[in-house]
């Protein structure tokens, strides 16, 4: 493959990875719109913005999701993490407004 | 809303929650399987593993698309540069395997 080739390759890999990141970025858009119902949702219910036990839950069922799709499993987990704490940051701010 | 419909609600918005993670999961999959194409590339033609231009073009179209989605563009930008992190610590890998 010479250099010209090699530059036109990474051209269409750049393309597929800028088409899966607009998806990511969706998916990501959807998830925070249903946390924000939840958060709300906690807020009027009286429930504890973080649940650890649903946590554990999510990672290790993340965890196997990853294994099964090739993704490290590790990386699912940093992922998810930065998440759950978003989460439950905007969490709090629910429960701060309904105080 | 008393607590057994707070409680119905939050299991439906949950597994709504679960759906979008599995499929944000075989996204990453597939973007990382895309960037490990990109790494072995770039290993084979000498190009060094990371480059800032794209990333800065990456990094401003998310905050765009995240905008227009409806995602806190910053949150968008924590989660881009921890999987650009590991992109580019697999291309290293992939560098010292082509050495």
């Amino acid at each position: 493959m010479d250099a010209e080739e090699a530059r036109q390759e990474l051209g269409r890999l750049r393309a597929s990875i800028d088409n899966l990141d607009a998806a990511l970025v969706s998916l990501l858009a959807e998830r925070f719109k249903c946390t924000e119902q939840v958060g709300r949702l906690k807020a009027r219910a009286g429930m504890p913005p973080a649940d650890p036990a649903r946590e554990a839950v999510q990672i290790e069922r993340l965890r196997v999701l990853s294994e099964s799709s090739g993704l490290d499993p590790e990386f699912a987990e940093k992922i998810l993490n930065l998440i759950i704490a978003e989460v439950i940051q905007n969490h709090h701010q629910f429960l701060d407004a309904e105080a």
